[in-house]
């Protein structure tokens, strides 16, 4: 059982045996949400051992607003987190330039950033523990937001490959 | 004759006079305009003459997007006004928080951003000479924006108030 | 019984009463550490009630360096706690310019921030809890860092005085 | 005749030629000096002309303090630098972690970072025009800035070299 949210839950390994790694975390009042900040903690471990993940390609995806999250920082949150990359020697990739991001509020070339709104609550963070329900409170990604994202995720994969692929 | 935009052009003796000070300036590829920034240059004097702004209070606004600008940063340029501050001893105020902040896109705390649309133009930022025309490409700020604007403005002088008028 | 530090744990009542507020913590990694911005989560209460900390001065100091804590990244997270300031409509107030401050090594005017050494551990975050002492690992401030802790100190309060106190 | 420093200037023609770029330039107050600010916005064609420098690695150097230089933000500066090569979907790249970086104050994973000292005079920014010399106000680099110099130039070109070279 996985929990509410029934998705596997990442370990250290899995991070020592990726090529690229994309963290998501919501802004919090203008700062990455602190559960994140502690996960980072743990990846000191590879600093003291050798820098570890040297070289890895790394990017950043967040969520901004809803009610009693503040307003704005979702870049301060993503480059909170490309610091973590470059604390590591990690190569810092990010969304890639495309006109959709220019035309959609609050996106940023930074990472792919998820905008709440008042009315949807607070996405990502939201649990309705008494009815076991995410869904409830999280509103769908709009059409521009996904187009980023996918976009954001295929530029990752595309230095990846080019970076790592020896064509075997 | 003031030029084009014909407005007064700040000196260095309008900055020595004043108890707060509100900066502007578009933001540029997710930076702050060098044009402020080579402004900043000149403000050098006051700190070497005794940190003459040591205690002024100090507050800043953006405008952000638009064709060829680039994709967010309002926040990167609005905190590396608020460094200026800092590094002459300036107390930093930004825009109050208010509902009106939550609800609107690309809305900060740390000052008024304006969002130009690829539609509008880069407001701020383009001069039709040809023309002598300002009004043509600077779209019309929308009731949010203006309302914030208004709001940070209020602040900002109710904390000078406080801090400097001694009440004769 | 304070536990190992004996001192006393600050509340979400102490905060509500105070005129001002001047948070610490180290960095890590290039960003602040998360037990603090867990700790920042709790305040969001002020936020939705009215902006209860609106108006209240806010000033940061950090720790930067050691083992194992990367390299840098001490303005960062004071930033971070100056963005936290913004988002409640408090007044953020730095280190005021002294010279001291350019003639110490990390010193910024952001806020204090005392470097940690190779050899001394990082201070502030280590403790021995098997001989329940803090001692050993930390080092002792240097005489520029304790100049500019008081300064900062001074400064917050001088503002504070001036922005609250109604003479009386 | 190239000017004082007789060193050859870079062209647009340059860039768009390159595979990974390393743009240097002081810190001036907390900020990027506006020269090298106004340069990047000459950088604008390549965005609007299908972003011609996507996928080509970027990395920052700056210089610190001095005299009426202020006090600290090399690493706002390196971000600033950073946040242009996000604009133009580039890749970004800092200083490889080494165990010099530690031991160095102000340096930073974020990129090269020279301190100027008071005594020194602010590297990299002053000319003294009138003898023409540039030798007498710049400090030479120490040891472990050079060490870290070189590093980031070896750590970008070993990046450079895995992503666009064909092994022809």
């Amino acid at each position: 059982d996985g929990g509410i949210l029934d998705c596997p839950v990442v370990t250290l390994d899995d991070i020592a045996r990726s090529d690229a790694i994309v963290f998501g975390a919501p802004t919090r009042h203008g700062r990455l949400a602190p559960e994140l900040s502690a996960f980072f903690d743990k990846l000191s471990t590879f600093h003291d051992e050798g820098c570890a993940l040297k070289g890895k390609i790394g990017s950043a995806f967040t969520e901004v607003g809803g009610p009693g999250q503040g307003c704005g920082g979702h870049e301060a949150a993503l480059v909170t987190i490309h610091a973590l990359f470059l604390q590591h020697g990690m190569v810092t990739v990010g969304a890639p330039p495309l006109p959709t991001l220019e035309a959609t509020p609050n996106a940023s070339v930074f990472g792919t950033a998820l905008r709440s709104t008042a009315k949807s609550g607070a996405a990502g963070a939201a649990l309705d523990l008494e009815s076991n329900s995410l869904t409830l409170r999280v509103r769908e990604l709009n059409e521009a937001e996904v187009k980023i994202a996918y976009a954001q995720g295929e530029w990752v994969s595309l230095i990846a490959k080019q970076l790592y692929d020896d064509g075997e």
